[in-house]
């Protein structure tokens, strides 16, 4: 019976796999993700078996990988970190006894910061808008909690057609605990193809840019732009900018 | 003038590094780090000028930093993702017209997270318990907001002989919102030499293996243990385990 590997292959430009991550996928016999995941690591499948499907079939996906171990060392590959929001929960929740390692990688708020400035420097979260698996009262109700405790805050998953109307009251929530000039970014593929990155002001911000593919971060009440950079300070008390 | 890049060099051990931090260590002629970090890349560091410092010197040693591209490229390395809790926010709040990149890395809590299983699967924050920048009551405050909102939380710098109690006072604000049953994980050096890592409950939790180097991870509501793993479902409406 082969391993399972649970692969984070992060933003998807192959530069920002970790080291691991890499032999992983060179170690295994079958690679198993949705198929735009796998069109970003093309240049490691080489001779390889594949197994990619559409994003809505994740449970089957799972239980594909797990029985593919029967046929050898199987990867599982998911963008970011594997273990945030990723395939690593919903393996180790199907898993039997299959021998599973999670690999972790960047996540989409570290990629996304990292273009942006150093934006994440404080305490600071992840929320994702999508209500797919998670009512939206308890989506708004995080968001509110986190804009009090003046966390940094990223937003996964921000927009979608089915609920084109949530960053913009997820961002009038926060609004009510920041001032109008708190940075806000706005960044698209980060770190792979097609990247585009805008910084702004949450007085500013215009939702008319953002799609599912977006990542969104807004500032705490530290937070400042300097030179198109956004920047949240590390210590409350440093005055050095 | 050289550049200078701000590297995540992950949790330590070489293979968790993206191999643009590798890149960009291996083009830079010089590395600036705390004398820890840079034992941990050792070997990337042949024939390049080295200047590491003591954990207390950080606003020295990014004036160090930026005034060294003046003799070539330069890579300021942190553990992590230098972009949470690390070097890239001081090196851009300091920098003059120096060309900055930031490479992001693997941070604590995915790494810490990825050797216990998936706990980082839902809406999840970091959160310091350093006081050394940040007044005490803020961080309790912010603990509190976390723990309501029923967030994950990823606790960095959990302890120090200076603040042996505020682990404990944490644990006790977040307990008011959790069952005695909610996964608590405490890993020490994860993914790098002398890793060590625990899952209990927040009802068992004892705190006296905690020091310093020690990551923090505690559930939400839905969290669970499975064969000694630490899972969180990642959708509320999710039954399948």
């Amino acid at each position: 019976m082969g391993k399972l590997y649970v692969v984070g292959i992060g933003p998807g430009g192959l530069d920002y796999m970790t080291i691991k991550a890499v032999k992983a996928i060179e170690e295994s016999d079958i690679v198993v993700g949705y198929t735009k995941y796998i069109e970003m690591i093309k240049p490691l499948l080489d001779g390889k078996k594949v197994y990619s499907t559409g994003m809505m079939g994740e449970e089957a996906r799972c239980q594909e990988a797990l029985r593919l171990t029967s046929e050898g060392t199987v990867a599982v590959v998911s963008t970011g970190d594997a273990g945030i929001y990723g395939m690593a929960g919903l393996i180790l929740e199907m898993k039997k006894d299959e021998e599973v390692e999670v690999i972790p990688g960047v996540t989409a708020s570290s990629s996304a910061g990292s273009i942006v400035g150093a934006p994440l420097m404080h305490d600071n979260c992840n929320i994702s808008l999508s209500d797919l698996m998670t009512p939206y009262e308890d989506i708004k109700k995080r968001v509110k909690l986190a804009a009090e405790g003046d966390f940094i805050i990223s937003l996964y998953n921000p927009k979608s057609k089915g609920r084109p109307h949530y960053l913009r009251e997820a961002i009038d929530i926060i609004k009510e605990y920041r001032n109008e000039d708190t940075p806000v970014a706005i960044v698209k593929h980060a770190l792979r193809e097609g990247q585009e990155a805008t910084v702004c002001t949450i007085g500013t911000f215009d939702d008319s840019i953002v799609d599912m593919m977006t990542m969104v971060i807004i500032g705490n009440t530290k937070s400042y732009i300097k030179d198109g950079l956004f920047i949240t300070p590390r210590g409350y008390k440093l005055e050095n900018k």
